[in-house]
């Protein structure tokens, strides 16, 4: 099983390209909580999820952080490689959110064909305007969005990305997605107890009601 | 001229890519306060600044503004071009600061080169990847910084562009910059006049202690 056929434009690469790609390319494995890539310095690779979940989040310089996308199955992650790229001029920082498995395609190689390939260069663009989206989306919510709807949607997402309404995550996680202290998570949290909406136990989240929490967010 | 020997790209296309751009492009004159594109439903093109300023921004859905970035000349804006990628999922505004002249390269044209055109692919992949450094550094402002340092950084930068340190702005326009309402702008300026750092009168803000704008900047 080639991996790299998940590519759509995988097909539209001539056959040394395609061996180039494949050859040099190599799965790894990632543990929970595990760091893939550390900011501008490192160039690890273009990263292509096979299974698990990754995180992409900036850190301040104080160590605070926020996510600003994730990464499932089949997703292509570019900012691993940002030196395929100069003008790519910002740290990110890639982990592991579950146990994970990735192919890592060399950013050399996949370079050297991005600059004769106008399909792969054109695929490029592509994802970086997927993510550019994201992060435009961000913006939106952190400028002009209330604390307690970014919680309530950030509550049903989670319970959609893990298909249960029983959530294994602490205050201070959850502080590390949207960019705020511990403190303000657990806050509002407990304010959404007092409204029935969700229930708190250790290291627990049970959303008791789901249209409420939906009625917020709107 | 031709302007578009102002793409660093443009010596590497064909001929007859060349003569496409160059038969299809036009020049357009912009007063100041001018909106030259709208949000997604817009395609006007991709915008060569030749002299005057742009400015990037989106728009909460009550009328708030942030700017995203700043076009000067020689910047191209490739969001005002958005339907050349479907991946584009966002709307951004773009006006007018001065009185301005563009080049406008229209968005099918441009497509159906970038589409055959490595060169051409990866010029616009950097194009995309600058503006999404100043959207990464404008998280980072938004996420981390106190407004006292936004503020300083922004009149700082004003006075840097407009080669004066007597800026015509009002309170308002600083608010829509930088996303704040402009009470909290008033309420921060009147700070910074009793720390003696800038003197207030009608429509104008003066630097006066230009090095203590610094210090609180860093």
């Amino acid at each position: 099983m080639n991996y790299l056929t998940y590519l759509s434009v995988f097909d539209k690469l001539t056959k040394s390209q395609q061996n180039a790609l494949t050859k040099s390319s190599f799965v790894r494995s990632l543990s929970k909580g595990e760091l893939l890539h550390n900011g501008s310095q490192d160039c690890t690779g273009l990263i292509l999820v096979l299974s698990g979940q990754l995180r992409a989040f900036t850190i301040s310089n104080d160590g605070r952080e926020i996510t600003m996308y994730r990464l499932f199955e089949r997703d292509i992650c570019l900012f691993s490689a940002s030196c395929i790229m100069n003008s790519i001029q910002f740290d990110i920082t890639i982990a592991a959110e579950k146990n994970t498995e990735v192919l890592v395609i060399p950013s050399e190689v996949y370079k050297s064909i991005m600059e004769v390939s106008a399909p792969l260069a054109n695929y490029t663009n592509d994802i970086m305007a997927s993510r550019f989206s994201e992060v435009m989306w961000l913006i939106d919510q952190i400028m002009w969005k209330s604390f307690d709807k970014r919680l309530a949607e950030f509550l049903l997402n989670e319970a959609n990305i893990e298909g249960t309404d029983t959530l294994k995550i602490t205050h201070e996680t959850i502080g590390n997605h949207l960019g705020n202290p511990r403190e303000v998570v657990t806050r509002m949290l407990k304010y959404f107890v007092n409204e029935g909406l969700i229930s708190l136990s250790r290291g627990t989240i049970e959303i008791t009601n789901k249209n409420g929490l939906k009625n917020i967010m709107d």
